[in-house]
């Protein structure tokens, strides 16, 4: 047993997936959840999901030795401060916010001193969400970056590191700034872009909605997964990784206008050797089981 | 048998599907192909992908009642040109590129009176190319938009439309200038936005290529597998459908530059309802069979 009781916060897509790997992987005494939403409270309670799913946080995080808080980064702060009295002697909370500074600005201050704080962040995810969207094998190969901050107690983290590679994942360390700006180039502008994107081919007159929707194989589909997120989740990564977001957007623009004057003044050369640097990282990507190599995801036979 | 030979000029991986899947359904009489490169040819030959693989594209068309040209939009005028004394009387030429005006401009002027020219653009595809990468299911239940000119023969009309559904696609029938802006919209802009997402990945220096690849599953891989497709095919669609490109490309640009005011200004109203708005299409997608419901194209439990 890594933990003899882990309370989960909040029972999405992330939550309800750690519950069912570490189930698989029995690594756990007994498991309690709990979630705003009484329907999500009572779907997790028929699914089996956790042991015993509480109607409040206080209650949920009685006696746990590990404390998970798997809510929008906008909602943080509150949880904190409400389950803050309630927390064991000893235990560690952890989240898995897909911002990092703005988690650590907005729990820290509410925590007592005798609780360990290391925030996390799994990079794994689908575009599904709530309690009966998890799956066991979600982090499988996945990485999940935890930002401890000086003086974080190093048995308390070789605990939850642990945990992570009890249940499938590879555990890097990062300062949350750090994070912060790898993730607003790995994540964040691609999710803005990709709603951005869909936002556009849902608004045009000239173009119907059935037409992009007819026709949505040639590319466009890929990007309606993305942008098919939980709205509450990415809104708060916007709001909270502003900085980071903002700065790449404006890389991304910088870049987007070069390549519109290249096709405005047909030059093809710079448009070819563009296209043919970017398929290495596809490779690099694929060699490092980060994605699968089968045609179109694997759809293409289906 | 709808034709008696069909003849590719070109053999990546639209005709290589074409020619799997018109053997599967036993539709015509025979296949010729040639392609420009011999490594081509002599992986073609090698595989059996079609029934003889000729030196040249005069050889190829010989006798054939149906040719397909399979070649990068670029370079179907001078294909067009080399064919056009060879062609037989009354045979149907069409193609399979993705822009339809520039390719109508391209090779109508070299085609003789005695033969039916049909533009076609199936919209499938995936980012792999070449002779070994097709297979005879790409085409199942995708849609080919066919772009016959005024005056087009309803006889060679109706055999190309049976040769497409006898693949596995639908049919349907659209004039050249509403194409090229549909997929513009459904195509050509998100491999745009794609690439340009990861030439700026690849091109930063406080974040490493091996982070981005590393922590690429937080969404910017399904931007790479766009971004792997074939460099040539897609320089020659900016330059021949640069007005709709623009044009699409300007509206994104205009949408990105509200959410990222929004962003700014931390107007989390605008962007929540936005991204909401989303995930209307991607059901709509769903629904009309044209993506998997699966989580994560279902990658996820691989």
């Amino acid at each position: 047993m890594i933990y003899q009781r882990v309370a989960f916060i909040g029972l999405g897509l992330i939550a309800s997936s750690m519950a069912h790997a570490i189930r698989r992987a029995g690594l756990v005494g007994d498991m309690t959840g709990t979630a705003r939403s009484a329907r999500t409270r009572a779907v997790a309670a028929e699914i089996g999901l956790v042991d015993k799913v509480c109607e409040t946080s206080a209650e949920a995080v009685r006696g746990a030795d590990l404390v998970v808080l798997c809510v929008p980064v906008g909602a943080m702060a509150a949880v904190a401060a409400e389950i803050a009295p309630h927390l064991s002697h000893g235990a560690t909370v952890t989240d898995v916010g897909s911002v990092k500074q703005a988690v650590i600005d907005a729990v820290t201050p509410h925590l007592p001193g005798h609780v360990h704080f290391i925030p996390g962040h799994p990079l794994a995810g689908t575009e599904h969400s709530g309690p009966e969207s998890g799956f066991a094998e979600l982090f499988d190969n996945r990485w999940c970056i935890l930002t401890p901050q000086e003086g974080t107690d190093p048995g308390a983290l070789d605990r939850l590191t642990q945990l992570w590679r009890g249940i499938g994942a590879n555990v890097d360390l990062m300062d949350p700034p750090h994070h912060d700006l790898v993730l607003a180039v790995t994540s964040h502008t691609p999710h803005l872009i990709a709603y951005t994107m869909v936002g556009v081919a849902d608004d045009l007159r000239r173009v119907t909605d059935s037409e992009v929707i007819k026709y949505s194989a040639a590319g466009f589909r890929d990007f309606t997964r993305i942008a098919a997120s939980d709205p509450t989740m990415w809104r708060d990564v916007f709001l909270t990784n502003k900085d980071a977001t903002l700065e790449i957007l404006g890389r991304f623009t910088e870049e987007l206008f070069a390549l519109q004057r290249a096709i405005r003044r047909g030059d093809g050369d710079l448009l070819h050797d563009y296209f043919t640097r970017t398929r290495a990282i596809r490779r690099g990507i694929i060699e490092a089981g980060q994605d699968i190599d089968a045609p179109d995801f694997g759809r293409a036979k289906r």
